[in-house]
């Protein structure tokens, strides 16, 4: 059945040329997969050589090939190679090219594989590479944190539980919480790449194939630690690249909360930091005015990594195996979220190393809000042997008064807090300081600034192994 | 606090250069918001306009303006126009070149504007005309799937639940189904560009203005329905950009299950189709198969837009008003689903226009698997006045000895209905055919090709109408 | 095949009792679906009356069928129905309880009709129900709203864009940015309703049917507006749920931004607001501490509606027509959402209505950060004729002197200001001020207090339609 | 400000008693934070007996407090123990029934800690739990694929793409791809425990305390590896509950795939298996019908996990440290999902034990479409010397001719093939045979059967180890 419209009315604007131009909008992905220009160069001189050794090529026509795709290379990386549309996508450009430049042994290049674990091979390449650059650039994160964490092990500042002011901890503390996070973040990536370490090379459209390739020896000159071991799932799953989007975002959302935090803290309200101009931009009629916009692109290109991972597993949902053409959508997934969280990470880098932490603000804040209740609290029960729950109600009455008053606890006198509980003591006021409540909490893990210093020499050496 | 170390420890890879070239990775836009161009400019000429009737700049500022904007114009689209990072967004790319034609007249238009505004003006209006071509393409795809729904009436084909097969149906009445579908995608998009259909202009940087603007000027001048209603809003919501992902989200969930379904339908074991080659891709070594490629894509690409809007409704999610530089995220995901969309529903049109339809195939299949057995039991209803649930036992039986007998239901003797219950008379063949099964599913809404044809002509009107 | 192992060894833990077991938790939905018992009876009741008027089924069974099934009407509503897994879902436990209290009569109501239109009838009154409470919801809220702003149409704050302040507005003014969103969250509400609001009862298993039914009589007896026109699209599509979904993750994004400020405007850096009693929790021991967890709660269901949105679209991608199980999966998903947006709604309503506004705090910020620097930059344009970017570097002077010298720009001296431009008077001081400004700007739509309570009076007229 | 309406107009429906009954149902968890009673009590009895041993309290206290917890668990779990709403949470419900019980001894137990490291520590133990549970299931999915890829390591079928017929390979081969993914599987929920594997016990509010806690004691009593190193991370992230959801959605992605293929299997088109009774639902009038509920609920339930990831994931997105409210929505994201998994497991397992393979169907379909012509080509290759691309076209043109004489290939003529190219022989029929192609595929991972078996004795040794 045909139609008897016009192109134009049938497809309308840009598509009035009709199927042809849809088809090849909807099918090309040259667009985006040039990317893997040097993985698929590189998968194809292991392959090849791999062949030879076999004796199912010449070594004379592996010489040919390979002088072709070191040719190819050097065409792309100059600007001088001419991608085209019609020949679909990467695999198809390099080859033609590659038969253009050296003849048939070009076409013996294509002996027991496929485009299915040829482009299998280049994306797997690709991610892992991403995986150990984010590694590198989560341990330049974690090493910027740890500066500024030894600069401030003993720079108080209110610790926020519903951005209320809780207790007092120290900056320093509050920098090694997201050494935790962001070193769990390093822990998944090295996981990832431990497990996508296969070569689905020699798994060739689906089946693997009947001549005799050695697939251990491509899979060692790509680097991989060995061979995939089926077929079939080498060419149609694709959980490496889900595991990388889930690892970037998990990573994402500890990257939105510091964000979060920049944002709150650079307002005049807080004023905890300041950004360098670096990672700011001002405005030209309020010049004290510093927009956070680093911190907030960061906070949003959440939602970037998350949709895409979302689009992934949307993709595979359901999807028979084994190769279906849904999963070349795999790749500006991938490619996009990689790009945004490369950024993120280095920017974040830079505003940690950069920003200007205003110790007397956080000193000021952490002493409001009556932040030592809990240590009057601690002190009546380690003291005098109060019950917690109990000491809680003293407490609390200790506070009432001393809001009446308008006053901070440790100006209460003595005689105030024996009418609420006779016990009390003058030694209770030894606890009611910001300084001495962050001291005491010296329990593992704790906020006292010796043991914020005893965690950052464990990072040390654990990020020097990393 | 600054870093010792050089740039390169510091920050590696591509950023090598540092936080320059961080900061301009992340902050600049002009890499994507380009495509607003046109809308940038007539938004311009708009207020310019404007401000000149109303007499806040002179008429003879206003004549520069706007011969400095058309020129801009045209070095856009014929490719003259030297973009520059440093300028960071499209805004300010024009409105330095604006500055280079005409001088400081071009200093006068910004007067009672401020890019909040001029952002969020630019981005709806590009925003409504794809959500007017999104109209005009599934008016095209309904126009497509009415012409089939004509020519196969009464073409029978298995209705399916679980996929398996449960009752005969027509495939006119099986594309109409998406017509409904598609029918209530186009009223989501015309409801949208309702509601989105106010002018943003004027609400300046997010206070309004002191000077004496007329809004309504150029909300008409601009095309839309009247201007904004409060200021803050008008430049820190996006909703109308979440509600074209959604919108697009629902609909590409339809489309997808079109594409599963022609997938199914194009292999060999179904075979009620055969795509066209247009859209699908052959196997240079199996000449007999087609692959579905285009549908496949279709599928894929609705991940794609969920994702999109997971994304946003992410960078949304808790933002303080007004502006916040996370809202710069918005324009990639809309952009990126729209084109997304616009292949999708084009490429589905030409599926559906193109493809074959293999009646003998489908015939075949329908008559399959007893699917006339619950027209069995509506007889035994009618006619015997058995109640519904019993007559379903009756027929149970019946089935069962077909199916013993490895023939269909009329081929059983009309004695082996009658042991099946007595009252059963040879008027019951009548109903056990596949054709007179679908003929009598008259009621409304029905398969029979009567009411199949009824709502073609009630959508035909309709959509003359839409 | 089968297998030997004992069922412990097989299945292990909470499945150990084998496949029944398992079978049993996946496929029965009674656990929830017994929420739509009403819709279930009603829908059964019309189609009951729609038989015996066809006189497909006698009057008198007709009679029975609605005595039992209002019985078992009360039965459930008394908690003195028996719900059995069994019997799967909420169709098969009335069903089989009507055959119970009057015998075969209950088995003539299935004529004509099937589980898959029953369901979607069910689905569709309890999702419009819904709907019509989330708009009476949102009016309540927009009514909340529209008190305070007239309380506060002249109270100022500081406007903000990144967090930082930017200009002042008035209190009033941001409430009816609020007032925006939620308005045209409830259009959507009302675009959804109109959209679902046809009858899919008598499409039957997918078919329709040979029955003289009379669907038009059924949907007027439910409240429907129209029977839906293709039998197949009745009982497969569920875009009425996606809808309702994108519908409530649009507002709980805005709800979600409301929660985000008050949980800022809560902390004792801003002090803007103080919440209720009733929407905070205390501390035992900081009496001065709210923590403000109803707008944490708030701002965090947003997720759980995301999520929701999410795992519907996910299973609606590439399902093929008509039926299938995976639909059941649309329930639940439904169900949690509107239980989070009602409470979202309630809670916010509360809160809003709730709060104690601090204008000291507020007028105080409003005044910091040199927030009327662009309404000198504006008089500079409007008074002495500068271009308005000339105008901005001018502002930009004055703001870094004022900085210099701590002060505020309406602290620096006549000569000051002439020092940097010699055109300026007096009359410049008149703009200098917070109330001025926001007086100042009565735009259409802007922060002026006048234009503030025009907006208030057109949109009480307007809710009071809505 | 007070509202001067009466509840009902201000609150409506269900929340008309007002403020009180809305606030109780969003901020109420017992609901369903019950659910971590049993890790509660454990938890409780781990810290009680730390501070007893270092001597905070007194071993008598303990004892009772021991005593009083132990009651509690047999209460719960004989179902007399009375759950309060108004006592909000699990651990509230345990400490005021412990009150009840052993009076001020109870209020002991809370010295040193707080709610936010006992949930941090309650949710930890259920996650661990929980993957252990998966893994377990996990491995008996992995053993049944194993008996069934035994069983079929020979049995032919047809490997598709597309869904379209590519190359025969053996129903064992495919059976081990799943086999490759749930193995990934279980490997990625062996890292998650690795790496949650850390007691936040002892974190307190956020920031540690000064009571000489021993965190190593109460971690190894409570089986985790060690104490978290950080008190604000440990009670602020929950990066736990992400990276399971992640593992669960990748895992979810693979079993709906697997659910897809039965779906499609179980059409009479492809009639390749036949599911149990156990794990399908019949219809009463076609008896031969056996609709795949369960594999279209595991199949749609994938929604239901990736949606609870984008939950929590948003919910997380941009939150400020330490504790927010915001994250008790962790929990029914979490719980609800693993409920989920555990059942897709089972259902899975039960239907790869039970479901019966349809050899002939799969043998017949494996040799059509040409299947062995990539065989041909290869063979043209290895014998011939002809290099792959010119085999190709080569071989296009003698499946042309088969598929004109609509005849297999191998039932092509010799002198037919060798018009076409003179060098072929004889020989060539020996691979043109779907047993031959199959067992020709020998090369690492392939799909001959007995490198199939290779990898099952593989996997079994890695399973057992696992």
């Amino acid at each position: 059945m045909s139609d008897k419209k016009t192109s134009n009315e049938m497809w309308g604007g840009r598509f009035a040329s009709g199927p042809a131009a849809i088809m090849e909008a909807i099918n090309a992905s040259i667009g985006f997969d040039r990317k893997l220009y040097a993985q698929d160069i590189r998968g194809s001189l292991a392959h090849s050589e791999m062949l030879a050794e076999q004796g199912i090529i010449s070594a004379a026509d592996q010489k040919l090939v390979a002088h072709g795709l070191n040719t190819i290379l050097r065409e792309i990386e100059d600007g001088s190679f001419v991608f085209s549309t019609a020949r679909e996508d990467i695999h198809m450009n390099i080859e033609a090219r590659l038969a253009e430049l050296v003849g048939p042994a070009a076409g013996r290049l294509h002996t027991a594989r496929s485009r299915n674990d040829q482009v299998a091979v280049d994306f797997r390449l690709w991610v892992k590479e991403e995986l150990q650059g984010t590694a590198e650039a989560l341990k330049r994160l974690l090493a910027a944190f740890l500066v500024r964490a030894e600069e401030h092990a003993a720079t108080v500042m209110p610790g926020f539980t519903h951005l209320q002011t809780a207790q007092p901890v120290t900056f320093g503390h509050h920098c090694m919480a997201y050494v935790e996070m962001f070193g769990r973040d390093l822990s998944r990536v090295r996981d990832a790449i431990e497990r996508l370490d296969e070569s689905p090379l020699g798994a060739a459209a689906l089946a693997g194939t009947g001549f005799p390739i050695d697939r251990k020896k491509t899979a060692t000159a790509l680097g991989f630690r060995e061979p995939t071991r089926n077929s079939i799932d080498s060419v149609s799953d694709r959980d490496f690249a889900l595991e990388f989007l889930s690892v970037a975002a998990i990573c994402a959302s500890h990257l939105s909360r510091l964000a979060e935090e920049i944002v709150i803290w650079s307002t005049p309200q807080f004023g905890f930091v300041r950004l360098s101009d670096s990672f700011s931009t001002g405005s030209s009629i309020m010049p004290q005015k510093k927009n956070p916009d680093a911190a907030e692109l960061i906070r949003a290109k959440t939602g970037r990594v998350n949709g895409h991972l979302v689009g992934l597993l949307t993709v595979m949902k359901g999807l028979p195996l084994a190769y279906s053409k849904d999963m070349q959508e795999d790749k500006e997934a991938v490619f996009d979220a990689a790009e945004a969280l490369d950024l993120m990470l280095a920017a974040m880098t830079g505003m940690v190393t950069d920003m200007a932490v205003n110790k007397d603000a956080m000193r000021k804040a952490a002493g409001a809000g009556y932040s030592t209740a809990t240590d009057l609290a601690d002190w009546l029960v380690r003291v005098l042997g109060i019950p917690f729950r109990e000491a809680h109600h003293v407490t609390g009455r200790a506070v009432a008064l001393a809001e009446e008053r308008r006053v901070g606890l440790e100006k209460l006198g003595l005689e105030d807090l024996q009418a609420i509980h006779p016990g009390i003591t003058g030694d209770v006021f030894s606890v009611l300081s910001v300084r001495n409540s962050v001291k005491s909490r010296s329990s593992f893990g704790g906020t006292a600034p010796s043991e914020v210093r005893r965690q950052i020499r464990y990072w040390k050496k654990r990020i020097a192994r990393a």
